[in-house]
């Protein structure tokens, strides 16, 4: 919302508000209509069986909720010329915002064959949760939404994510007082704190209130409000309150004019108040610097559940209660009073006073929707593929690291890729961030602070370092928050990345699928704009967790990102910092796709060369035929590895064999993008059969070396022909707070056992070579011995070059 | 707490407190000393680098917070002989509560050889973060511990879960400012609006606000004072604040004596609240059998991180800074300057007043701890297998479905499961309870609502239904909460069932990872006794959102617990009521594991007479001979399935192979404990190869209709002889707001489309086939339009014998 933004002075006029009514009536009735019709959609004759829908599905409870507050906000958009967008919360109130999105023109832009028209309108309604048709809840074929109606908790994180860097959007966002009860959606208030009020734009949070979920009543709503508006104050807001539309104990619902009335001032109140205290903002801003944190309005919306639905049915309060939650009446089609009751309310909203004899919305009516991209179906923040413009990322290649030869260092991997980051910082100052859970100094990022700082407009200390009011760092302890930001500023057209500890993005799980499930959808939605992919950079990983040991290892994510479809998941495993490099500079440039890019933080051995890493990042695996010994002939064994601890351990285990069995053939591969594993059938990325013999063979043993756990890459081998030949070490839930070395002894992980695995698969050797076996079993007790006596690592295990 | 407990009326003398910091300093210098020493535990020689770790892992900086508040609590627990338990929030301050449990005597008695003497000192010392030691964090190893100071965002919901049903117990509950930043804390705070104030026990929630995290301050530290009280008196609750040990200007600390008293005379007042709330409330609810919701108390901490550590180490602030974190002096083995400032930080303890000649504690501090079981390192609460009663559990063959022959019903299969619920929970009304996000009803689990109603403690109005104040099951709108809650109730010795629609489970990926992983610890220390397994009753599938579509639908739960330690995890997969019946009864009886059952909730054909499905869940899979033609010869083809979803398709497909190709040769296998498809060798329930290979044959096909993710049964499978000959169909993201059966079909888990497999793969078929493979593709295209046409299934696909 632009701070110069006109407003108007007096409060609307009866008239508008009598437009403003049936405007709502309209998409009210459209909504019904959705959820009922397959016929008759103007109820130009009795309804009859025939008409209606032979399977209803559908949330009526907070559609009235959601079309009132989006006409409303319509009066104010077309008033002042305001830039919204709507988050819709409740997104099981697909109907509804289907239903606006119709009458302001947009559904047909989008959709052709809905047209303006009682034709189109029929259309409209059946393919409403109809196979072949729409999804019952507000999802991406859904015009003006950024946000999937279905697992509840992120749409005030989303809203915010929108925010960021959009200093002239006011981002409206519905929260049902089930959503409120969610873990996420109650972190999420905290978000207000990270906002800046001239460089980012406006969140206006609007607790709609109904009162019942599914089956119960809401905690919010069984609270005194007074306690309520204290939580809502103590969460730094102003919060406003319009209640309205109750019954009375006559059961006569409250005139919805006195409550479009209350609104309408109530709205305008907080417009003028969003917009004095940008203007404040601004002039503080300009003049010292610094801000003072606003104390941002909000509404609480307090209506009935079902709003000017059927009161009552077979005898039983519906109105304002859980039983409005889905379908009011669900005999339509066999039950005649059941019928008759649908027809009443239908035609409560007088629908031939809103739609002409073609079934177009009356000109009065059409008159009261904003105009091209002002109307919020039709916004681009809500396809944000339309305004993403590419990052302007620095030759990654200026940041390499010198690797004289292989395994030189140690260096730290994430602290180079920090510097890359920090100058991708700087030549974007307005479409990139980075969100971390107060993680990206521990994730050893930090050079990320000579460009900038964490973004935070609460108070300040002196002892703060890298925190400052204006930032391209958002940071709070909440995964959740950090996943929402930025599903939310991808969603409207930005960049970003995600810093976390590996074991705790689990945390976001949830939001994942949702997210992928969002971006699969789009896939299959010609006007959805690609927009810049969700990447994770997972660090702090499960073989380094030397401080926070058991509680902190898990190598899980990959496996559940890889449920989703292979269309749009990738997974990278970099074992240095060149290939790290390559992989995000990759990674950053992609679409629609969700990155994960798993890398330690310590300083580790380098294997390859600039050159080198480029060339492996691009063809995802390889040989490294500087520590293969077999040439171009067939080798006797394959290690196989991915991630940068098993890399070492491989590596080390090839030079403790290449001293010890001389003769052996061995070849290394090491793999980067793990979905080349994969038969190329189930993803875009898998190697063909041919290709895969050829690096792993047909025959021969292969011990693979794995990040994660290790039924991961069976899962990915299992139709290769050499399968059964293919022997894997990873990590089964072995841990404890120890050592680097003990910690992949636990695991079976470590080079000696990758050697005895060596010399226990390939033909011949366990009989021959039984000493040297031993020899190996004792190493490990060596170590082992040395790590408890001495609380470190033996110093040997250190280096990847077993002393000769 | 009993609301009869006598209370002190007087503050507490000052030689009381003097006492106290005495017994404080103690527990610091304990935990200092864990951080940093290898010897000499009690200084009684100048410190040396030998005497000190090769790795200095820890967190200091929570950590005198944790001690002064344990300190505290145990003064007012031996005045009033309360039962309490701490639930410490920022577990990262593990040196601190293994450090208080020492002082008690607990350490002592459940590890002998941390002996009550400077021997026992030193290693107690060793030990922590120490190779073959304890864990960094609160864990399972530590006595007094029911949470695990790894994730944050729990421990306020593990709290409510322990007062639930524990009306005598006073739980303290330490949230560090940085949990408070997590979704999951943030949500919990609604929870003392489902806490009954005289069948319940008190939550005393301790928000400790040092102001930082690792390396960034706190949200909550950073608003003003009554913006954060308004905040928690809009939770509900009447917040007390204590204040102090900050340096002034000249870095000069506030002396720990003023603060003290401070914290003294505050919880003074606090206690006395809880028992005039508890006495109100037990008056109240004698007299009107209801309660007014109390405002109960909680105290804000408010202390500087690390205090009483270096206030500066090489020129900058540490004590009261996020560089207080973790170890704030790092180079003490190197740096001389650094290892004299330690010595003065241990020395500033005065050890030589704490510990006598042999090592042990003064007898005047002895003293201040309280006795036996009160000690809060010994609550029996916090090992609550020590407990646990058995669950008294109604006979689940009372509650049997009539199946005259298989595929009678249709049946709800959890509505069946309601009813013998409603007996469990009538036969166990103090240590059973079901936790669910609002779906108990819409998980058709309703007949539980004829035993109890929902505990809810807010307002209450006429229209709620199976509402009140005192019930067996609890709904929040918030699976983190459930689980949380659940969590608390199982450490501290009951019972409990979590239902929850299948796909939003994995909200909680990352909380049941956490409790897996304590579990697993557990079966290594002894004194841990066992507890009730967690039970998650996963419905409103995949394969039946028919109201919410795609965003609802991910069966991969199972995958991700299956990435746990097999002695901790089960997975059921009952196809009917009977065998649900059956499962369920068997995980209620299970301790220590995490039970995952997952049963669709719709109504479906039933397969098994009761006697037949004990046999089948004891067997946990089976041939059914009545589907299968093959009697003993070996069959042609193997149809294997597990789900309900599935079965059904399959014994379709069978019957349609019977009728079209009655020469072939079935065999029919059902799966309900998916862990029998692994080998012996990888999991307790695994198979041995003869008998899987007498089930599924070493060389014939296998076509297996999975429930989930398709590669799950790849996972399980790829080491048995016929693996190259399972081919598996499953749930593989096609999905949208559509029809039962158009479900399957876009999944290829259809009759028809398995009918085609059996053809592809059975050798021969094909060929001499193909007019009858063409006819299961025209059946699906005649399908497939029906729905388009009619949005409901074709007829005849609703039952599972094909038309003959």
């Amino acid at each position: 919302m632009s701070t110069t933004a006109p407003r108007g002075a007096a409060p609307p006029s009866g008239t508008d508000l009598r437009a403003l009514d049936a405007w709502w009536r309209a998409a009210n009735y459209l909504a019904v209509g959705q959820i009922y019709l397959m016929d008759n959609p103007l109820l130009r004759e009795p309804l009859v069986p025939a008409h209606i829908k032979p399977r209803l599905l559908g949330h009526w409870g907070t559609t009235p909720g959601l079309t009132f507050l989006w006409a409303h906000l319509n009066r104010v958009i077309v008033r002042d010329d305001l830039d919204a967008l709507y988050v819709t919360g409740p997104g099981h109130g697909g109907p509804g915002v289907v239903a606006t999105a119709y009458l302001e023109g947009t559904y047909t832009e989008r959709y052709a064959h809905i047209t303006d028209d009682a034709e189109g309108l029929q259309a409209l309604f059946r393919q409403f949760s109809f196979p072949g048709g729409i999804p019952s809840h507000a999802a991406p074929e859904t015009p003006g939404s950024i946000h999937e109606g279905g697992e509840l908790g992120y749409a005030l994180s989303h809203a915010y994510g929108a925010a960021f860097d959009n200093p002239d959007l006011l981002v409206a966002c519905v929260i049902g007082d089930g959503e409120a009860e969610t873990g996420p959606l109650a972190g999420s208030w905290q978000a207000n704190k990270f906002l800046h009020p001239v460089n980012d734009g406006t969140v206006l949070p609007v607790l709609h209130l109904n009162g019942y979920k599914i089956a119960n009543s809401t905690v919010l709503a069984r609270i005194p409000q007074d306690e309520l508006l204290r939580q809502l104050e103590g969460h730094g807001h102003r919060p406003y309150v319009v209640e309205g539309g109750f019954a009375d104990e006559n059961g006569q619902s409250e005139d919805p004019m006195a409550v479009h009335e209350r609104m309408a001032s109530t709205l305008d109140e907080i417009v003028a108040e969003i917009a004095r205290i940008r203007a404040d903002a601004k002039e503080q801003f300009d003049a010292e610097g610094r801000v003072d944190r606003p104390r941002w309005p909000m509404l609480v919306l307090r209506t009935p559940k079902g709003w000017t639905g059927p009161h009552e049915v077979d005898g039983k309060l519906v109105e304002g209660t859980w039983r409005a939650h889905q379908v009011p009446l669900s005999e339509t089609r066999d039950n005649d009073a059941h019928r008759a009751q649908l027809e009443q309310w239908l035609r409560s909203y007088r629908p031939d006073e809103l739609f002409d004899g073609e079934g177009r919305l009356v000109p009065a009516l059409r008159a009261l929707s904003p105009r091209g991209a002002k109307r919020m179906s039709a916004t681009p923040h809500a396809n944000g593929g339309e305004l993403l413009r590419d990052l302007r990322l620095p030759d990654f290649t200026d940041y390499a690291v010198d690797v004289p030869e292989p395994g030189s260092g140690p260096v730290g991997t994430t602290a180079v890729l920090g510097t890359w980051l920090r100058d991708v910082i700087r030549m974007n100052p307005d479409n990139f961030r980075m969100m971390a859970p107060d993680e990206t100094a521990s994730n050893r990022l930090q050079a990320v602070f000579e460009a900038t700082d964490r973004q935070f407009v609460g108070e300040s200390a002196a002892t703060d370092e890298g925190v400052s009011q204006v930032g391209r760092v958002t940071e709070v302890l909440s995964e959740h928050l950090c996943q929402g930001w930025l599903e939310g500023y991808l969603l409207t057209g930005r960049h970003g990345l995600f810093n976390c500890y590996e074991a705790f993005i689990h945390l976001v799980d949830s939001m994942f699928n949702q997210h992928a499930k969002w971006l699969d959808a789009c896939r299959d939605i010609p006007w959805r704009r690609p927009i810049a992919s969700l990447t994770y950079l997972l660090t702090s990983h499960v073989w380094r967790q030397d401080h926070n040991g058991f509680s902190h290892q898990d190598p899980g994510f990959i496996d559940h990102v890889l449920n989703k479809k292979p269309q749009i998941v990738r997974a990278y495993l970099p074992p240095d910092a060149n290939t790290l490099l390559s992989t995000m500079d990759h990674c950053l440039r992609t679409r629609n796709y969700v990155n994960v890019v798993v890398a330690g933080k310590q300083p580790g051995p380098q294997w390859l060369t600039m050159d080198e890493a480029v060339a492996h990042c691009t063809r995802g695996l390889g040989i490294w035929d500087w520590a293969s010994n077999c040439g171009n002939e067939e080798p006797d064994v394959v290690l196989g590895c991915a991630g940068d601890v098993p890399t070492l351990e491989a590596v080390a285990a090839v030079s403790l064999l290449r001293r010890h069995l001389p003769e052996l053939k061995i070849r290394l591969v090491n793999v980067v993008d793990i979905m080349r594993l994969q038969d190329e059938r189930e993803h875009p990325h898998g190697l063909s059969h041919p290709e895969f013999d050829g690096i792993f063979t047909t025959d021969r043993p292969v011990i693979f070396a794995y990040h994660g756990y290790p039924w991961l890459i069976h899962r990915l081998t299992y139709r290769r022909a050499n399968h059964a030949n293919i022997h894997v070490r990873g990590y089964k839930e072995e841990g404890t707070t120890t050592t680097p070395f003990d910690m992949v002894m636990l695991n079976d992980l470590d080079r000696f056992h990758l050697v005895i695995d060596v010399i226990d698969r390939v033909p011949g050797l366990a009989v021959k070579h039984a000493e040297l076996r031993q020899f190996m079993v004792d190493e490990r007790l060596r170590c082992r011995r040395h790590t408890r006596q001495y609380g470190e690592d033996a110093p040997d295990v250190a280096d990847w070059v077993w002393p000769g």
